[in-house]
């Protein structure tokens, strides 16, 4: 491909903002634009280059843009956006429910292949590369077990609980992985571990002025579901220091997969993320498969995919002779 | 597929039985016989019921293997091997000479057209899937370095180098990567660090009758190119110690990718082998790619391939409908 791929933002919160960022490192592409609900007078981009249109205007760019990146929830906006969009565009998103993934991707199937688009869905890291790491390790060991840890993290859902504690002005809650655990899986003692045994939450809270610490930390660490059965520690600390602390969005994680050759021989794969921004990692991800729908779409290969349907070397800006030189 | 994946080995030493022994886990495949330029009556396989045949009558079962896994070696054995019976046979290798891959990879590729094969080669761990995580690494986040550790590995050649040294009964070298660069790594500190810097050699040797300890530990620590250049320990064994606890042979390593996202953003992708045995853990992975060729060749795809080039979900026996519910 010597002209570059054109590509369009579909909703521009941090994951847009995150694509924006990896559009401009990568040597192959341009940013054809972002499309926005919002008023496109209102939404301020992180390059002054960057052109802002109405969502309900994007058929006029069928002709102008190779791949779509779709930025939206996976609650509310994709299973709506993804089949739709599909019908028009190749595109990638990052749906990310894990328990309606089939039926995500049966919808934008059907919409791709009457399209004659392709739809790469459910990229990113959890699901996406970790999906990955998981396939790798029972194809390759299937006497064995596999484990998913996250962490350390930003929990979104875990921190919007804390706010709505009486007394607490400000809070984030890190989802950290029990090194505990992670140590009985690494020896390879294969446990049988639940989400909550593989898992500890830390809280730092900002107390309202007067609030008692005592019944706040109270309240927290006997939360039903979000804290109650968890080991969650709670610190306290002011609005500076959660301004300055802890305003950035790291996550990360661990897929290790434990297993057995034969009787005795044990081995071992693990995948480790540790991400300082989890928007920016994710939507860097979103661009490698971004490149990889452009490519598939060009070949004829239509329908719904997801990552295990793309060969990895359609991620990279390299030739394949490339690829093969320098990274085998 | 509803019919089994008939398996042919080619070469019978640890990988060819690594191979034999990973067959009989797998839900999908049966090995259809071993190929061997040994007498087919001296070769002890691992099961009783395994065939043997010599390697000339290999053509007589054309119409009764899928797929070949050839477990010979790369510097006599698959430049040879590889190209010739890709002409009648899909197959995968363990080619691992990284400098003369794309060379490998022409011969192969001309074959496997002529002879409407597909061909994959190169799979394994390194080159396989370390060359996966390295593309991974740089496509997702191109601003940033790759580092490839090994160890702690049994090292053929350096134990090979020690048992020639006057004094020595028997010996085994391991190399270890070394903690204090893969904190630096790990920490994003992005350093330049060459093979030696990265790695350190520890030695277990086991002393003839009346051998002088200092003067062959001196030996050892000064041999050019082996050991002088780095940081080397030696320590001295009983045979009875060498037999019980030097006889496996463990291997492994790291790839890690440490970049930025963005200015001062660090992500780190860090993937991890820990192997007790390398060369069942090469034959687990050579076979989960033996499925895949032999899946390509059904549809038609021929020609030689690496691991970039194929979609990880077929290296799995799971349907991609099963996939994308229980692993996505």
């Amino acid at each position: 491909m010597t002209e570059k791929i054109r590509v369009g933002i579909v909703g521009y919160g941090n994951l847009g903002r995150g694509v924006e960022n990896s559009i401009a490192q990568q040597p192959d592409m341009e940013l054809a634009g972002v499309f926005s609900r919002r008023d496109p007078e209102s939404v301020e981009t992180l390059f002054v280059a960057t052109a802002v249109f109405g969502l309900e205007s994007i058929h006029d760019f069928n002709d102008r843009i190779d791949v779509l990146v779709l930025c939206g929830g996976s609650k509310e906006d994709l299973p709506v956006q993804t089949p739709e969009l599909a019908a028009n565009f190749t595109l990638v998103d990052s749906f990310d429910t894990h328990a309606k993934i089939p039926e995500h991707f049966a919808a934008v199937d059907a919409s791709a292949k009457a399209g004659n688009t392709t739809a790469i869905i459910s990229t990113g890291w959890d699901p996406g590369l970790f999906s990955l790491n998981r396939l790798f390790g029972e194809a390759i060991i299937p006497t064995g077990e596999t484990y998913t840890f996250w962490g350390r993290g930003l929990s979104q859902g875990h921190s919007d609980a804390l706010r709505r504690i009486p007394g607490v002005a400000g809070a984030v809650q890190y989802t950290i992985p029990s090194e505990e655990a992670i140590d009985r899986v690494r020896a390879g003692e294969r446990p049988e571990l639940t989400t909550r045994e593989k898992h500890t939450r830390e809280c730092y809270v900002v107390l309202e002025d007067g609030a008692d610490a005592d019944s706040v930390r109270e309240a927290i660490v006997t939360m039903p579901d979000y804290f109650e059965p968890y080991d969650t520690t709670v610190n306290f600390i002011s609005a500076d220091e959660l301004a300055r602390d802890h305003s950035g969005m790291p996550h990360g994680g661990f897929v290790i997969r434990s297993g057995e050759s034969s009787d005795g021989v044990a081995q071992t794969i693990e995948y480790q993320l540790s991400l300082e921004s989890n928007p920016e990692f994710t939507s860097s991800v979103l661009v490698a498969y971004a490149r990889a729908a452009a490519r598939l779409t060009a070949s004829g290969e239509h329908g719904a995919k997801t990552p295990f349907d793309i060969a990895p070397g359609l991620l990279s800006p390299k030739s394949p002779e490339q690829l093969r030189a320098e990274l085998l």
